[in-house]
């Protein structure tokens, strides 16, 4: 039974799933900050034989080209670290050179207070089509 | 005329070439820090088409494979940002729970004066097969 780990359900919602992926929205909303969790059993992506690559990087891209069209959005930040918490996710992250973040990256800062409500949530997940 | 942004050029050494990508060592030797600059021509890994895309992912896998296996690395930072350098460029790095910056993410920190000596990079090129 695939479940998504504590820490990153407390910092995201639930924007649906592609094929292999969860799709997250990370709570802070100053910043287009999207997660995929791909639902495999590895913690590294060389560990995932050619296929699963292959749709993982599929679904990297279509989830960079939604996160590219989002307003202000100037540069995509695509990573997966895990340091922190060690199941396989991808951050795909939309950067602003007026965010407040700027140009520093995110993982580590004091993130501001705004989150997404309930009618945001449902207005991403309507347009990833999800 | 391809040219590695100079910023890239001045924080790491030279470690060759793979087929689309040159292969750069980053001067912190704190940690194992490899940088990929695919030599195309645009910012970011979405707009690349899909066969540039499939042979930069086969290079991160390469190269996530080679830094997997450096002393006590046990997990693997993938990350393409360039808010800074906006040349596109892809950092594999080896993450141990008692590096120095460990279990934050290296970028935006005071990195160590610890540097490679010639040998060390002829060393790294060697095992790469670059």
């Amino acid at each position: 039974m695939f479940q998504i780990h504590e820490r990153l359900l407390a910092d995201t919602f639930d924007l649906g799933k592609f094929e292999l992926s969860f799709v997250r929205l990370h709570r802070c909303a100053d910043i287009p900050w999207l997660i995929l969790v791909p639902q495999v059993n590895v913690t590294e992506i060389h560990e995932l034989d050619s296929d699963l690559r292959a749709q993982l990087s599929f679904e990297v891209d279509r989830l960079s080209k939604f996160v590219a069209k989002e307003p202000n959005v100037e540069k995509i930040n695509v990573a997966a670290i895990g340091n922190l918490v060690p199941q396989m996710h991808i951050h795909v992250i939309g950067r602003s050179s007026n965010d407040p973040h700027w140009p520093g990256v995110v993982w580590g800062q004091d993130l501001g207070p705004r989150s997404y409500n309930p009618e945001e949530i449902a207005d991403f997940r309507h347009r990833l089509g999800t």
